[in-house]
């Protein structure tokens, strides 16, 4: 069940509606070309050695025995890759990283950081040979004292992973807000730490009624995209080199092989294939600069392709972390204080997410005295990547729980204490920022209205738990040009990898404005050197800066066409008029053109039209999620079945609703995988142990109910269809809402995910 | 020796320079991907079966035994093929065709019309088994008589190939200044038949003291490109197809296919992969559709090649002629009237260069009484396609052995002569237009000062020849779209596949508008859905017309820069100054970027910047050559050596001299190879007897001096840098030039081409 509350009133011809996607046919095919569909002639293939240690210093690395193997072209290892002392890079959406880490993470120097973390590549003539000259390929370790857990890592006495940490914190960091510890000098895996302050705390809890104050853990999740990362790399002998990839954002590739390798960004062209799945989880390089050095080595074209276990063990999943949540209310339910402290995994690379998770875990509510301490920890598991709203998930868990125990002490029902303390337009957050208009209020009204809320759910341990989640929503650099056909169509060259279906609604704000068919406009994500620069899809960000990319094409073209009419009815252009995709004189009804037939006189008529549009916008909406859920536990083995899920969201407006729908369903359905089931094992040596989709529990349809959706629409004013971003802050609250389903159910509270049947039932014979 | 006699006086910093060319690198190192370079995961393989014979109905095709081979996956023959009845396509370059004759052209319907017409197509799992598999398709031939000369062709009793041609005349004309002959229904070759017409032209013969009238006749040649066709093409079920090949017009390739197929030209695209030389051979489709078909019927990409002698049998050459040329003249040497007649072999279907042969004949002339007549004539040999300067070099060879006849006659120097009755600006052609700022004159008085004219030529045997040559220049409607990278280059995506170095040239005309180094300019061919519609490579219109888009976008970016400094300086963009890469507050020295810093801050400070432009100009410059060549003719085996060779051209503004030298030089030998050797050889049953390299005789650099070049300047008034185009009237002097040189070495006049050995021995044993 699927339903829509419009708060916006006005009226569209394309944008709102559900045409069939563009690339449909061709994915459902088997024919759309992902990341490793890409053959050269010469082509060589190449794979990664990988540590089998946590941690172990690199003594050295003998390639002579592979070398030697028939086939085998070449052999990379750290010594191949350029120094990098003390640069710095922007990695996209205020992100920022020292290059040398991004450099060391793709190719180890003096230590293997993690099991899983490349040491060595090699090229072959075929990818069998690659294969067994790996075990060729004799690597002298020093096995160290590894380090997995969080808490553990923060010890003074914590193996130690980068020696000079000391001297390279404060990277990573988001602007504003944020004060950085004095440096001691001291090694440390603690890579950053800082706090948010608002008001005054002490007194905030002064004047509460009551104060709640828990502790909890999550474990480290991945993305769990279906393709697994290939890149291929031609190096042509002039320094040009081309990638072929699949990335949430190529012009990052561009921009981070680029930085790691010290070749002007001009002379990296990065080919975009279709992409299955990232999640953000496809920001980061990490074949790309080892493949072009292989190519270059070899003067042939090479493929890199990972599998799942390389995928788990080497690339980023999100991180586990340990959250601590202090919360006092007045008896009548106002938030009085908070105060939080988080210290999320970075892997073994500076950079978790534990800014972005501080800045949104309290975002939902107007809490007048807060504080938020943070720690960014580095350890020996796998450099974290972006994971869907990163951050904010694991930090809702806690605030969300803490507060369905304030509710249920004080007798209120949740949604109500959230309609009473929710952030609204001109309230201030603990992390700083004003909020704009924004729809929290209308989606947990929304919720609170549904029929789901309101249905009596009857049964032994069943329970219903709600949770809300707050999301920023990005922006960034994006470009569009759009090129008109004879047969009135329009050729769309737009710079945003298509993950989530962003190419359709991309294409129909192009058409909105034009007053013609989405299904008349054929968008594709060009190359680097085929569009302006476009930053990442990630943040939610998409639909928002390549939409309005898009649209000022279109009016880039919508004035053209104007123009050109005048030209060929020599009348003034402000005598024509565009308006449903007719092009007509204001006064004289014999002059009027369809969209259609002017496009089929433009060569004849002074030459093609072709709209462009590059943009930066400010202005996007934060999002606000509320989600229901209803479950049934099962006491005998602790098994959680979710018996009906309702995920409401305000997305501003819905350019494709079906897309937007399945935004919501999937960040619940990842929520609940990551809620119920799904952690990296480690032992104690560092290794995890269930690094295939077999052990590595995610839900499948069988597992899950239809997830309902309700669309909730406060339109974004500073959109010019008043997008504010769907795709992450859907994924925030599942672990809660589910967590408090779960007490509701059985009475016992969750601390620690996942809430897998193992740990439920510790929970339950620890209350009994 | 190359020199350089520069009238344009405007000075330029990068426009006329000789930066290394863009695709220099990858091209030599082999890393340059070419028309059969792409390869596609299930691609299949295909071949054309063709026609043995000249003339045939095909009474029925069996492919059931192809079929029944392993590995064959379908049969293509002309019933697949969609009907056409009575639709006309634009060629580009104003030329008109049946859209039913380009299909049968690309796969036979009811008769076969020259021996290696595609009769059937197939596709299989291998190259090997498609080949084998030709055989195993059965057709049954009814064999029909065939003709292969023009002049049979056109008599009453000539086999008819088209029963129906008298209903479908007037194709591929040109407008302006024709009529055409009334239609008396019956069946005949003669697809066109014309005349201009100027002045008086029985009172231009009275006023004449000397008339001179000679017949001529040319053979077939081909253009020689070295990369055979190929295609691929992948044919989604959604209906969206996209083809990878080499052309001379990715956007024609695009409008052929759609029109045979009866597609939509959104739903097709063509990627332009490097092209290995097309000289106007490459702007028709041959395999496209029908590979096209294969793919559909396969439900698999399918990959189709030529070899050698499919190109020589189943594309397109130039004409082979008959030209007849009367002149008369005063005895000061003023030209009082001229009349021709020309018939021009079309191949199997309507559309020879006649036209544009006519028009081209005597443009260099200042000539009050003129007429010209003009055939195009279908015949039993492959379906004529453009070659260099389409249809003007034959008749040059006509006319200008006349003109050195006719000095000859009067004693005067044949360079005074072309000085004395040259066209220039303002004189009216027979044809009809009047001369716009044309270099002709220039150009002659160029040669006549050349070093090489004054220098005595000694020995037996040897003479030294002149001629002049003329063609339009085109133009047409282009696109370019031009990113700014944040390291300061420029990646520009533009239309015109690159035969003769335009990447780098238009990427100049970039360069200079933004004062920027060439090199710093990263210039690719877009593919269809990426850049605005670029009409063909073709009538040397590069440099001019998509020079000219690129120029535009240049300044599309140049102001957006302004515009940007002005944001970022808080001032008003009129205070901002942009001149030689730099842009600066015309008051405050402290307010001042180089193009590059400006370029590294463009994402922080509102977006990217992209610059476009889509043009057709209007003021493509004419273009006129004058070639000098010495020669020594073996009297005991009539070999003719070429000693010296110098090209002076009108080229406007040579961009990059460099390459404008070579196409001077190109164009020259490929005329020397016209003139002496190339021919198709066939026998009376229409079977050519030398389809390869080996017996179709092209000359290689060991039998050519260096071609020295000189260019003129006079720049064309109409265009930002005065280009005109230089790749065409190069081609068109040398026959004439050549018969001339001859003459002067052993006093024999020579009618036809070529001159091989067998001609001028016989030639010389007339003259006995």
């Amino acid at each position: 069940m699927a339903s829509n509350i419009v708060l916006a009133t006005e009226k569209f011809n394309v944008v709102g509606t559900r045409p069939i996607r563009h690339d449909g046919t061709e994915k459902v095919t088997g024919q759309a070309q992902y990341g490793a569909d890409i053959h050269l002639p010469g082509m060589l293939h190449g794979r990664i050695l990988r540590s089998p240690h946590a941690h172990a210093r690199i003594k050295g690395i003998d390639p002579s025995r592979a070398l030697a193997l028939p086939g085998v072209m070449a052999v990379v290892t750290g010594a191949d890759m350029p120094d990098h002392a003390g640069r710095v890079m922007d990695l996209g959406e205020g992100a920022m990283t020292n290059t040398r880490f991004l450099s060391n993470n793709c190719m180890a120097t003096e230590k293997a950081l993690y099991k899983g973390h490349a040491v060595a590549a090699l090229a072959a003539t075929s990818g069998h040979i690659a294969e067994a000259a790996l075990a060729l390929i004799d690597v002298d370790y020093e096995v160290l004292p590894a380090v997995v857990d969080v808490l553990d890592a923060m010890k003074d006495d914590a193996p130690i992973l980068h020696e000079r940490l000391a001297n390279v914190t404060n990277v990573n960091i988001r602007p504003g807000g944020l004060r950085s510890e004095d440096d001691d000098g001291k090694a440390t895996n603690v890579a950053n730490h800082f706090f948010f302050e608002l008001g005054d705390l002490d007194k905030g809890f002064q004047e509460a009624d009551l104060v709640v104050e828990r502790e909890f853990r999550t474990a480290s999740v991945h993305q769990g995209y279906i393709e697994p990362h290939a890149a291929t790399v031609l190096w042509n002998a002039d320094g040009k080199m081309t990638i072929w990839c699949s990335s949430q954002g190529h012009f990052n590739v561009r921009d981070q092989t680029s930085q790691i390798l010290g070749v002007p960004v001009s002379n990296i062209k990065v080919v975009q294939m279709e992409i299955g799945g990232g999640f953000g989880g496809k920001t980061l390089v990490y074949l790309e600069p080892v493949t072009a050095l292989l190519a270059k080595k070899t003067g042939h074209p090479v493929k890199v392709t990972m599998n799942r276990s390389e995928v788990f063990q080497g690339t980023g999943p999100t991180s586990g972390g340990y959250m601590r949540v202090k919360m006092g209310v007045t008896k009548d339910g106002r938030i009085t204080a908070a105060d939080a402290t988080l210290a999320y995994e970075a892997g073994a690379f500076p950079g978790s997410p534990v800014s972005a998770g501080s800045q949104c875990m309290l975002a939902s509510y107007d809490i007048p005295n807060g504080r938020i301490e943070g720690y960014d920890v580095v350890l020996n598991k796998p450099k974290t990547a972006a994971y869907r709203a990163p951050g904010s998930p694991a930090a809702a868990f806690a605030v969300e729980t803490v507060i369905d125990e304030i509710c249920e002490k004080l007798g209120m029902d949740p949604l109500d204490f959230r309609l009473l303390n929710g952030a609204k337009e001109g309230t201030r957050r603990v992390t700083g920022p004003i909020n704009p208009r924004i729809g929290y209020l209308e989606t947990v009204q929304a919720a609170r209205d549904h029929d789901h809320y309101s249905t009596k759910l009857e049964g032994p341990n069943r329970g219903r738990g709600v949770a809300s989640g707050f999301w920023f929503n990005g922006t960034g650099p994006s470009s569009a040009t759009a090129s008109v056909l004879a047969d009135g169509t329009v050729s769309l060259v737009e710079g945003s990898p298509d993950i989530g279906g962003s190419r359709t609604a991309v294409a129909m704000q192009l058409a909105e404005v034009l007053g013609i068919a989405a299904e008349d406009v054929n968008p594709q994500v060009g190359d680097t050197d085929s569009v302006g620069f476009t930053s990442m899809t990630g943040g939610s960000g998409v639909a928002f800066k390549t939409g309005w990319a898009c649209y000022e094409a279109a009016h880039d073209i919508r004035r053209q066409m104007i123009e050109r009419a005048a030209k060929i009815w020599d009348v003034a252009v402000d005598d024509v008029d565009y308006t449903g995709g007719v092009i007509a004189h204001k006064s004289d009804p014999e002059l009027k053109f369809t969209f259609k037939q002017l496009a089929g006189r433009l060569n004849g008529t002074g030459g093609p039209i072709v709209g462009n549009a590059n943009v930066n916008p400010t202005g996007a909406g934060p999002g606000f999620a509320v989600h229901i859920v209803d479950v049934e536990v099962d006491p005998e083995t602790g098994k959680v079945d979710i018996l009906r899920y309702t995920a409401l969201q305000d997305v501003g407006k819905a350019i494709h609703p079906s897309y937007v729908e399945g935004q919501l369903q999937g960040g619940a359905v990842q929520g609940i995988g990551w809620a119920l089931n799904e952690e990296y094992f480690f032992d104690d040596q560092g290794q995890m142990a269930n690094a295939s989709f077999l052990d590595y529990r995610m839900p499948t349809s069988l597992d899950l109910p239809m997830i309902d959706t309700v669309i909730v629409e406060v339109a974004n004013p500073t959109h010019p269809y008043g997008v504010r971003g769907v795709g992450e802050v859907c994924i925030v609250p599942p672990m809660a809402a589910i967590a408090n389903a779960i007490h509701n159910a059985v009475g016992v509270r969750m601390g620690k995910l996942p809430m897998s049947p193992g740990n439920i039932l510790e929970a339950l014979w620890d209350k009994k």
